[in-house]
């Protein structure tokens, strides 16, 4: 994937919003991700590294290596680095490309990174290349199918389906938290197992209201509007009424629910 | 709601399709409800009774009276409870005509109802009349539109589709799962929560798929495929394609998910 070929940009906004997403869900997706003291660990497409804070305080003793191909987003992940004071090293390579002699990691952490890859299982394969036999891979992942709220509706649901159709047109894939046990197992992984982590949310929890249906997806659907306009796949009105439909969602008697797949796979010995 | 009303018929087939989605789904619907001794447990549409052997297992020391509108699906209880030793007592009577005094019942139980019902709000309110303040209603339901499977499939998804649409013509919501928050707070009922209790199926899961995605989801859809037809929503060809495709989920690269609504409320003292 090129710099280019990222849906969600990369704008000030995005990245803020990649924060508040891992605020209201490091418990849910992070919490029991923990590497032992000693350990070895790659963070694989770090990003702005909205997630490492979290992976690095949950393994005090663990070294972690954070890699992306984006420089501009490696800075920024430094400057949170710095700010929040996280003990993660970053270098900027490809996942195609890592600059690691085979065998290298104890654990291999990858999160949000596989549904932007024209082929993630060659990206499995290429980071296997580099994890000891016997090592884990994480693969943590959303799939913007699994959405679905009250009050339903048709507009707010072709939103999303365009969102989908340009992470496609882009080389991705949406929908692949629902594929990550065949994508692990293809990659030649053993002892692949997925647990599915649902976002639930109803007023009784205004966290999750703010913090997930605001802020995280329907600002993520909100923020391919543009592109879902000019490419012509939707009138602005029919984009303007799905996502008004979206923030419909987070009022008093509304619910949204969201599925995140959290997979592991550990490497052939 | 009348007999003639219920969208999944009365035969032989698929009361056994009910016993195979208890028997796999026990643990995650049930198993964390149980009541204790000495209280006076409704269980309000108890159909042909193939949750209220779990019930009954999980609360040993309580009275269990289940009710159901179907004198058919009534005796199919009663048969099983003899030939499963369980506690319960059973009367045949309609949620909106309860032959019980205000008060009566320190909990009510309803499961796979509420979805039936052409407004379960009402419902609700019904069953509150004959619960003791400070009592509670669990009510468990699913949501068609949680549905979500790999191989992706628009066949697949028009034949659920249908499903709804003639859960809607016969007054019911298939869709209710989401909706069960608002729903149990506009009934007046407090200190509402809800829990959704999510299957995911993959091959590493051989129960789940023969138990879940064939025989209780896929053998549901199945079940409605005559009506589907016969009114015209789509030809044999069609309908018989989107059911491949649902098979096709639970070949060993395929995955299914579907989640089921439990939510827990009060009335009010």
């Amino acid at each position: 994937m090129s710099e280019r070929g990222y849906v969600h940009g990369y704008s000030e906004t995005e990245s803020e919003r990649l924060s508040v997403q891992a605020a209201t869900l490091n418990e849910l997706l992070y919490g029991d991700t923990s590497y032992p003291a000693g350990s070895l660990v790659l963070e694989a497409g770090c990003g702005t590294g909205a997630q490492t804070p979290v992976v690095t305080k949950n393994s005090p003793g663990a070294v972690i290596i954070s890699v992306d191909i984006s420089q501009k987003s490696l800075a920024a992940a430094k400057k949170r680095a710095t700010a929040e004071g996280n003990a993660a090293e970053y270098l900027n390579c490809d996942i195609f490309g890592l600059p690691f002699p085979e065998d290298s990691f104890d654990h291999i952490f990858v999160c949000f990174v596989l549904e932007h890859l024209r082929d993630p299982v060659d990206a499995l394969t290429a980071l296997m290349r580099v994890l000891k036999p016997g090592g884990t891979i994480t693969v943590i992942e959303g799939d913007h199918g699994s959405a679905f709220f009250h009050p339903e509706s048709a507009a707010a649901k072709r939103n999303i389906g365009c969102l989908v159709k340009l992470q496609a047109e882009a080389g991705g894939d949406a929908l692949i938290g629902r594929r990550l046990s065949p994508l692990l197992r293809s990659a030649g992984l053993d002892a692949v197992s997925v647990s599915p982590r649902m976002v639930y949310v109803d007023s009784s929890r205004p966290d999750l209201v703010e913090g997930f249906t605001r802020k995280t997806f329907t600002a993520m659907v909100e923020g391919v509007g543009e592109d879902a306009v000019s490419s012509g796949m939707m009138t602005k009105e029919e984009w303007d009424e799905g996502i008004s439909a979206l923030y419909r969602t987070a009022e008093e008697d509304g619910t949204f629910c969201y599925t995140f797949f959290k997979a592991t796979g550990t490497r052939p010995v």
